[in-house]
C-alpha cells in the first residue's frame, strides 16, 4: 500500500519510538488518510535504531529520520541546568524535561523542511510530556497542527488496553517483539531513566531490585572508592581527571558520558519520589540520574568557593526554582526562559576551578576544591586565629546597628 | 579572693564552656573588676559538666548554672526547621545556628533573674556566632550590655595565641587539661558537630579520617542496611519504628536521639563545604548532622505525597530560604521570624503519614510512603492506564490555552 | 408552561444578571430540558433587583434568589486585600476578582440546599471570569456540573451577535429594555466598575469622557480639598473621621461606602491599562476603584510607621504578588490562599494607627500619620541632630563589615 | 597658610558642597594636618558652583574639581531604574540613592589620579548616605581610606550644633551666607529633592506649603491639562512630543529635563512617607520626583502592551524589589547589581512604543498607547465579540485541568 497515493488529509511527522504504541499510531494515522513520516531522536537512550527504521517503513512510513541529538542535548540543555543547579521539588533533576526541547526542535525543523502540516506523538493525556512537546511545537512553529491520538476518543476508545493494540498490530502486520511487558513504563536518555505507572502507582511499594537499569545497587557497588577531579569554566565542566587511571576527558559530551560510566558503576543517582505533575496530579516516579548527580554536587561545591554570596542567594531564591519549574512545565521555548538564561549566564562568570570527588556506593563526597583565577576566598581573612582584613571592633558596630531594629521590637514585645 | 567584695563594675553572666578560652575570660573579667557568674547550656554536646562547674568556681565564679536545654532545642528549634526543610546555601543544615536561640534565651532569663547587667561570651570577632548570640541578647533584653573580649583590643592584644592563654592560666591557677590541641576547632550539640579553622582553612585539604567524630566513615559502616519507618504529624516526627529490632520510639527528644544513633552507625550526615558567613567572608566548614539528615529526606518525601503543589512551591521558594538565612544570620528573635513561623505552621497541616527508609553506608534511601488521612494522591487519577478523574480532551484545551501566549511570542521570534 | 413537568435533564442554578444575555441563557436552558433557578448576588452594583426577579420568573425560572453579599464582600474579601496591598501588574486593584469568591460561594450553598446538580453562568470563553467562577465552584463543591453556554458550540453558533439574542428574546417573550447598547461592556460592584471590549479594544483610543460612571472627572471635581482621617486596627479600617463635617463613620461596610462617596466626588480611582489575562491574552481594561484607591494609599502609609522593615519586605516581595496573582487567576478557594492568608494576618499585628488624608482632584495626599500603640518609630533615634540610641562609631563598623565582600570583588574587578 | 608645606598626614579628596558643614570639615581636616582637595559633583542640584570654588580655595583647598555628571546620571543610573520600575517600599523612587554611584565613582577616579590616600564626606553617622558613599568607595578602590568626621568623636563632640560650626567658621574666616536656616534638611539633584529632619521628624506634622521647592502645589497648577507623547526603545525614553507646542525633544538628558519642567508646572511627583533606613531606623522623608513620576507611569503602561506576562511577573516579583533595595542600601557597585542589570536588560527587548499622557494637577493620566514593532497584543484575539485565535472549548479543558488539584483539596476540606 502506498501512502502517497491514498493519503488525502495531509502529511504528518510522527515522533516514533519503535515500540508498540507509536507503531500502532503510525498505522492508525495512515488508516485515517494521512501520509506519515517518522522521526526518531537519539538522545542517548538504549535503542536499536536500525530495526526501528525498518519497522517504521514496514508500517507504511514514507520517510524515517533518525537524528543524533546527544551533543546538543548535553551542551545546550544539560550544562545550563548544571549551571543553574536546577531541581524540581527539591529532589528531581528533570531528566525527561531536559530532553524534550531538543527533540521537539528537530521535529519542527524537519516538519518545516518536509512540508508536514501535522505532527503527532504517543504521549498520554494525563502526563507532562504532552504539554512539554506541544508547547514547544507551538512556540517554534505556531501554525503546526498536532495530532495526539491518546486524547482522541476515536483512538483511545478503540485501544483500551495492550490487548487491543496487539490485535491491531496483528491486523496491520506490525512485528511485535516477544518480550514480557514490564510492570512499569520508562523513559530513557543519556541524562536519566524514569520509571512510573504499573506497580509503582502504589507509592508504598518498594521498587524491585531488578527495575533499576542504569546504576548498580549501592550495596553491590565496589568496596573501593573512585576518585576524580572535575574542572569547571563559567560553571560548565571542561575536564575530568581520573589520576589513578591516568585518564583525562575533555569535550562536553565525552565528559558527560564518562561521568555516567563512573556514576553507574558506583551506584550513584537513584531517586524514588511522589511529585506534582503540571496538570495538578500527584504521581510516583523513580529515576536514575548518574552523571547529573555527580555534576550537581561538584558544581554547587565550587560555587561555595567562587560565587559571591548575594549573587548565589538571588540565583538560588529566584532563578533556580523558576527555571526548574519552567523546564518541568515544558516552557523552555518562551520569553521567560530567554530572560532566565540571561540571568544564569550572568551568574556564572566567576565559577571557575576544580573539585575533587570521591565516589563510593551511592555517595558523592567532596574531598577538596580550588580555583586559580578566583580570590573571593581569603584564607587569612577567614582565619579565626589571624587578625587580618578587618578589625574585630568593626564587628561590634555591625552587630550594634543590626540590633537597633530588634531592640525596638523587643521593647514592644517584652520577651523576657 | 571573694569576687563579691572586690567587684566594682557590676555583675556578668558569662557563657562558659569549661575550656581554656572561657576560663581565661572568666579570670580576666574578675581581674577587670566584675563579679562573674557562669552559665553552661547542655544542648547535647559531649561535656563533663561537673568538672566544668568545679573549674569555674575555682576560677572565681560566684555562681555556676548548668541548664539542660536539649528538649526545647529539639522541639522548639529543630522540628520547625524540619517542617521548613531549612538549609543554607543548598547544603548546610544549620546545626550551630539552631542551638543559639535556646542558649541565648536561657542566658537572658538567668541574667534577668540574677540581676546581671552584663553578659559575656567567648566568640571571636570574625565569626557568625557573635552575631547570633548578641542579636538574640538585644532582642530579648534590649538593655543588656555585652562584653565580647575577643573584640576588645586590651584583651585580644594581650592574648595573641594559645601560649599567652596558657601563661595566663598558669598565673591564675586555672587547671588545663593536658590534651594535644586538635588542628581545628569544633562546636557540638545534639544536632551536629562543626569543624573549622586550622588545617581546614585550606579548602583543598581533605579532612583527615580521624577528624570526624559523630559518624562512622561510610566505608566502615555495616554492610547490611538498617530499615526504619518514621511517622509524622503536621510535619513533625512522632514515632520511629524499627521492625527488625521490634522497637518503637516516641517523644520529641527520644526520637531525635534514636535517629542520631542509627545515623551515626550508618555513616550518615557528613558535609564539607565553603560557605558565606554573615559578615561577608567565605569560610570552610565540615559538619556531621546525623539525625537531621535522615529527617530532611523523610520529611521532604512525605511532602511529595501530602502537600499541595502550590503550597509546597510557595513555601520552597520563599519561606524556606528566608527562614534558613534568618537562622544563619542570628535573627530568630525577630518580627520576621514570627511571621515566617506562622507561615511554616500553616503549610504543614496536611503533612501526616509514614515514610519507610533504608539506611546504608551514608545513604538515606526512601523505600515507600503512605498517609491514612490524606487523599491528595489518587492512584487511579494518576494512572496512565486508567481513564479516571478527567477526560484526556481536557488536556487538549489546557495545552491550547497555555500555548496562546507562546504562539504570539513564536510568531514574533520566527524561531524556525 | 411549568418547568417542573417538562424538565428532564435536572436542575440548574443560573447566575442571573437580569440582562439580555443571561435571560436568553435562562430561556435556552429551559428549552434544552432543564429546570432553572436564578441567583442574583447583590455585591453593590447598580441594579433593579425587583424588576430582575419579575423578569426571571417571566422567563420560566422556578425560583429566584437575590442575596445581599455586600458586607461579607467588604469584610472577608476587600479588607484582607487592603491588608496585603494587593495589586495586579503594579496597577490594577482587582475589583472584579475580589467579588467572585463571595458570589460563587453563595451560589454553591444554594445549589447544595436546592439540590441543583448544575450551575450555569453567562461568562464568555475568552475571559478571566469563567475561570474564577468555575475554579471556585469546583473547589467548593467538587461534584458540581457546570453549564457554560458561551463555550457550547450549539449555543454560541446559534447566537452569533446581539441580533440573534434579540430575535430569541422576542420569540421567548423576554422583555428587552430599550436602551442603546454602550460600545463597551462593564462589570460593577461596590469596590469598582470595569470597562472593556467594544471601542476600548484599540488600546490607543482614549475612553470617552461619558464612559466613566462612578467618579467625577478630576477636572470637574471640587476646587477645595476634602480632609479625612482613617483609623486602622491590625491593618483594617475601623473608623473614618471627617472633622470639617463633624462626621465619624464606623462599621466595615459603612466605612467603605462612605469612602466611596468621598472618592467619587473627588475624582479618585480611575485607571486605564493593558493587562495580561490568565489565559495568556493581553486585554485593555478601564477601571474605577474609588474607596479602594484611598485605602491603599492610607494603609501603605501607615505600614511605613508601624510595620517592621523585614516583615514588610518579605510580605511585599512574596505574599503581595502571590496573593494578587491568585485572586486574579480565580484561586481564592485553594490551599495556597489559606497559606497566604495566614501569613497576611501574621503580618498585620502592629499596623495600628491613624492616617490623615487630603482628597483633591484625583489625588490622595497623605498629610500625617500617628500610632498610639506602636513605638517602632523613634523620633530621637532617627534625628540627624541628636546623638541618641547608638554611637556613630557603630555605623563605621557596620559599613566596614558590609564592605569586606565588596572590596574582595573590587580587587578582582579593578573597576578604576 | 599653605597646606602643601604643613600637611603631614597625606592628601584627602573631600566631597564638598559649599555649605557650612563641609566648609568646616575642610578647615578641620587642614587643621588636623591633611592636604585637602575638594570635589563637587554637578548632578543637577541648584548651586552656585563658582562661588563654592572660591570659598573652598579660600578655606585652603589645594585644588577644587567641579564635575558635570548630569548626563551619566540620567543615562547610566536613572534610565535603567525606569526600565526596572524601581521603587522602595512601594512608594519612594530612590532619587538620592540613584545619584550616589555617579558621585562616588568620579570621586574615586579623581582620588586615584591625584594620589589622594583619603576621601572624606559630610554625611552623618545615622543616615543612609554614609553607607552608600563608602560602600561605593570601597568597591571601586578597595585601598581607599575614608574620613567621616561626623563619626569621629573628636569632631562631633567639638561641633555639637550649628552654633559651634558658626564659631569655627568665624575663627577660620570661612564666609557664611546669611540665610535663615530652614527647619529641615534637603538633598537635591535633577531627579528629585528630599526633605527630612527638623520639624519633619514628627511624622504627623504636615509639611508647610512653602517647603516644596521643585513642584507647584497641585492646587495652584494650571486648570488646563498638558498632553504629551513619550516614545520608548527597549524601555528607555527616546523622544517626547508635545503636539500642542509643536515640540519634539530627543537626547537622554534633554528628555529628562523637559519632563521635569512639565511635571513641575503640573504639580507632579510629591511624596510624604515614613521609610526604613538601611541601618534599621524608621525615618520620615518628603520628596519631589517630577520627571521620574511621569516616566514610571508611562513605562509601566507600555509594558502592559509590550512585555510578556511571565517575564513581567518574574521581573516584578524578583528583579524590581531586589534592585530597588540594593540601590537604597548603597550596593550599586557589587556583583549582585551586575547580575540584576543583566536581567533588567534582558527583560526590556520588546518594550518599544509610545504612550500618550495627560498631565493635570498632580495626576499623570494615560490616554492611550501603541507599538509598531510589537504584536503581543492582538485586538481580535482579546475581543469578547469575535471568535478568533482559539476555540472556547479549549477554555473548558484549561479550567477542568486547573480544577483537578482544587477538587481534591475541596473533597478533603468539605467546604460547603
Amino acid at each position: 500500500m502506498s501512502a502517497n497515493t491514498t493519503s488525502t488529509k495531509g502529511r504528518v511527522l510522527l515522533a516514533y519510538s519503535g515500540g508498540l504504541d507509536t507503531s500502532c499510531i503510525l498505522a492508525w494515522l495512515i488508516e485515517q488518510g494521512y501520509e506519515v513520516m517518522c522521526y526518531m531522536a537519539n538522545v542517548g537512550q538504549e535503542e536499536d535504531f536500525d530495526a526501528a527504521v525498518i519497522k517504521a517503513k514496514g508500517c507504511g512510513a514514507t520517510k524515517v529520520f533518525v537524528e543524533d541529538l546527544q551533543r546538543e542535548f548535553v551542551e545546550e540543555l544539560i550544562y545550563p541546568a548544571v549551571q543553574a543547579n536546577t531541581i524540581y521539588e527539591g529532589v528531581y533533576l528533570l531528566g525527561t524535561s531536559l530532553a524534550r526541547p531538543v527533540i521537539a526542535r528537530r521535529q519542527m525543523e524537519i516538519a518545516a523542511r518536509e512540508n508536514c502540516q501535522y505532527v503527532s506523538h504517543g504521549c498520554t493525556g494525563k502526563g507532562n510530556d504532552q504539554v512539554r512537546f506541544e508547547l514547544a511545537y507551538y512556540a517554534l512553529k505556531p501554525d503546526i497542527k498536532v495530532i495526539a491520538p491518546w486524547r482522541i476518543p476515536a483512538f483511545y476508545e478503540r485501544f483500551q488496553g495492550r490487548k487491543d493494540l496487539l490485535a491491531f498490530a496483528a491486523e496491520k502486520s506490525i512485528p511485535v517483539v516477544q518480550t514480557a511487558a514490564k510492570p512499569w513504563s520508562t523513559d530513557e536518555n543519556l541524562f536519566h531513566i524514569s520509571y512510573e505507572a504499573g506497580i509503582l502507582e502504589d507509592p508504598d511499594v518498594t521498587p524491585p531490585k531488578d527495575m533499576w537499569k542504569l546504576t548498580v545497587d549501592p550495596e553491590d557497588a565496589p568496596n573501593t572508592p573512585e576518585r576524580i577531579t572535575i574542572e569547571f569554566e563559567q560553571g560548565k565542566p571542561v575536564k575530568v581527571i581520573n589520576a589513578s587511571q591516568k585518564k583525562e576527558v575533555t569535550g562536553g559530551l565525552e565528559i558527560f558520558l564518562y561521568l555516567n560510566q563512573l556514576a553507574r558503576q558506583n551506584g550513584i543517582g537513584r531517586l524514588d519520589i511522589v511529585e506534582n505533575r503540571f496538570i495538578g496530579i500527584k504521581s510516583r516516579g523513580c529515576y536514575e540520574t548518574p552523571a547529573g548527580t555527580i555534576l550537581r554536587v561538584a558544581h554547587m561545591d565550587l560555587e561555595g568557593l567562587t560565587l559571591d554570596r548575594q549573587v548565589r542567594n538571588m540565583r538560588d531564591q529566584f532563578v533556580t526554582p523558576q527555571y526548574s519549574n519552567l523546564l518541568y512545565n515544558g516552557q523552555y521555548f518562551s520569553p521567560e526562559a530567554e530572560f532566565l538564561l540571561a540571568a544564569i549566564a550572568a551568574s556564572q562568570k566567576t565559577v571557575n576551578g576544580e573539585v575533587r570527588l570521591k565516589l563510593y556506593k551511592g555517595n558523592v563526597i567532596v574531598e577538596g576544591r580550588s580555583s586559580k583565577t578566583n580570590n573571593l576566598y581569603d584564607m587569612e581573612e577567614s582565619s579565626m586565629d589571624v587578625q587580618g582584613g578587618f578589625s574585630p571592633v568593626d564587628s561590634e558596630g555591625f552587630i550594634k546597628i543590626q540590633s537597633i531594629r530588634l531592640k525596638k521590637w523587643g521593647l514592644n514585645k517584652k520577651l523576657i
